[in-house]
């Protein structure tokens, strides 16, 4: 049955009542872990992806079936000439998804991971936000549940990205009206605008602000208001992941300010989600902060597309090998430090 | 035909004749990513990476023959206590390494690379170089000649790790005579030593400074004093994939401080090497800074065994696939900004 949030009252119950993680599962990773041939801690965040994996999902860890999951979507406020792109892109992109020729279908292939693009009523963009809220309220639950809804329950981890000329200033704006600071703090350069293009996209932002200041404690009205669909869709996913006890990679500064409104409606909201990377997008760095999350990657990208989640997937895969494949103390015979 | 270095004389000319890179190669990379279906640079350092590679090989880059190489050794100064794991734990992870059971067996696998072992006259451990010069020339050099042939000539990454109880003390007295700053600044925790093993490795370290001080400005002579068999072994296959057109991946602090000597013949002596992440031992950092090595991973490994570098080729892997498979803006009838 489709998931549907009649309200956003409903959406903010839901937020607020999540499992907690599986502190056995950990339990039994830490145990083994501390067995194998290396000195303990050494593989320092392998390690702890590994009982992260086993935390979430609740059992054994495993990666059998990992799913790339990229939202899209269109933006009234790429006529405020936000981007360095046509606002045409986002379908050519998602046509270039489709023919399998953008970055995110190699690097979803070399994770061993599927990739699904969702492409999100891209013929009717958002509304400019410096005008009127980005979306009503039933277009903002419609967008939520469909990323709801794109997460398979038996998927072991999902990987969430987006595609959507304008939306690093979306992002911005939303970051700016959850943690404060305004247009020169959280905007950024996105696809690549020069100065003008930037100061404009500081204005832009600093003028939405001013619109929408009213909702500024109502942070899933803030997400329809502000954000857009690829964002909406995102919350909702990361939202059902932790439902159905599936591990999140967050890509970047776009992903990670989709799912920012969860963790103030409850501060441990994101537990369930790793940072794939901190992005070029200079205020994702800021962004990770807030939500005190440690990146695993910083290799400077800032494509978007779900790319950086994707190219954790190989950190976790590799982690997960040791744990499964390396032999303990005892079966290999090798002195331990305490012996 | 074997390497034969007959001298420090000869192998420090060896060290100051290296190939440049292919500018030309490097081009066609640049060209290429150009008119990818992504902003330009968004891929960030995957681009580096994907040019480097062919500058170094010379020709379109490629990743089949990649080769993981273990080093190991054994170390005199183990018997001033600056381990906490006793010397014969050397061999029995060479054991485990041949059984499949160690980390870096895992990772190899899931990098696709083939791991060779090379252990180096275990029963014959260094001279503790608080007291002598750990290896004499004709020892030295002989590990060096056995790094240099370990390399395969037709490989196309050469990843290079270690394993050695007490190498960290080795490689910690090697950076300081090669960079300054005594036991202080380069001692860390290897494999997990205590307070008051902490304290041993400095004043080790700081003893065998005075002890070899004359050496100073003889990096060749220092790695013989200071170092092992291992890190000889690492120098020598760094070298030798530099004249075979081979790009490297150092591995932790050990592989980094091994191959630091030729970087003081010839400052450029290490660009086809890349740093393939940097370790929880504290003065890794403090080396890749001195060496202009950025990092490609931050993960708080600390195991060596190649374990990092291993890990980094996946990542490699990944950014090759996007270059080669990726669409460009004509192929996908996408914008670019510049239409």
């Amino acid at each position: 049955m489709p998931a549907t949030f009649p309200s956003l009252a409903a959406l903010r119950a839901a937020g607020r009542d999540l499992p907690p993680p599986d502190a056995a599962a950990a339990a039994q990773v830490a145990a083994r872990q501390a067995q194998l041939t290396k000195p303990a801690g050494s593989l320092g965040r392998l390690e702890d992806i590994v009982a992260w994996l086993a935390r979430w999902q609740g059992h054994a860890p495993r990666l059998e079936r990992v799913e790339v999951l990229v939202f899209a979507g269109n933006h009234g406020v790429t006529a405020q000439g936000v981007s360095a792109y046509p606002a045409a892109v986002t379908a050519q992109m998602v046509a270039n998804f489709a023919a399998g020729g953008a970055a995110i279908n190699q690097l979803a292939r070399v994770a061993g991971a599927k990739l699904r693009v969702i492409p999100l009523a891209l013929d009717q963009p958002t509304q400019d936000f410096t005008q009127a809220p980005a979306m009503d309220e039933p277009s903002f639950l419609a967008a939520v549940a469909a990323g709801y809804d794109a997460v398979a329950a038996d998927a072991d981890l999902v990987c969430l990205g987006e595609m959507g000329i304008g939306n690093t200033t979306a992002a911005a704006a939303l970051a700016a009206a959850l943690f404060g600071g305004g247009g020169a703090r959280w905007a950024g350069r996105g696809t690549g605008v020069d100065e003008a293009g930037l100061a404009r996209k500081r204005a832009v932002i600093d003028a939405a602000l001013a619109r929408h200041a009213a909702l500024r404690d109502d942070p899933l009205a803030l997400a329809a208001a502000l954000g857009g669909r690829e964002l909406a869709a995102i919350l909702g996913a990361t939202l059902a992941a932790r439902a159905r006890r599936i591990p999140v990679l967050l890509d970047g500064f776009v992903a990670t300010a989709a799912a920012a409104p969860l963790a103030r409606l409850r501060p441990d909201a994101l537990d369930h989600a790793l940072a794939a990377h901190v992005s070029a997008e200079a205020a994702h760095r800021a962004l990770l902060a807030e939500l005190k999350l440690a990146p695993l990657l910083d290799l400077g990208m800032r494509l978007g597309e779900a790319s950086g989640a994707a190219l954790a997937v190989t950190l976790l895969r590799a982690a997960l090998a040791c744990h499964d494949g390396m032999a303990t103390f005892a079966q290999a015979g090798v002195a331990n430090k305490d012996d």
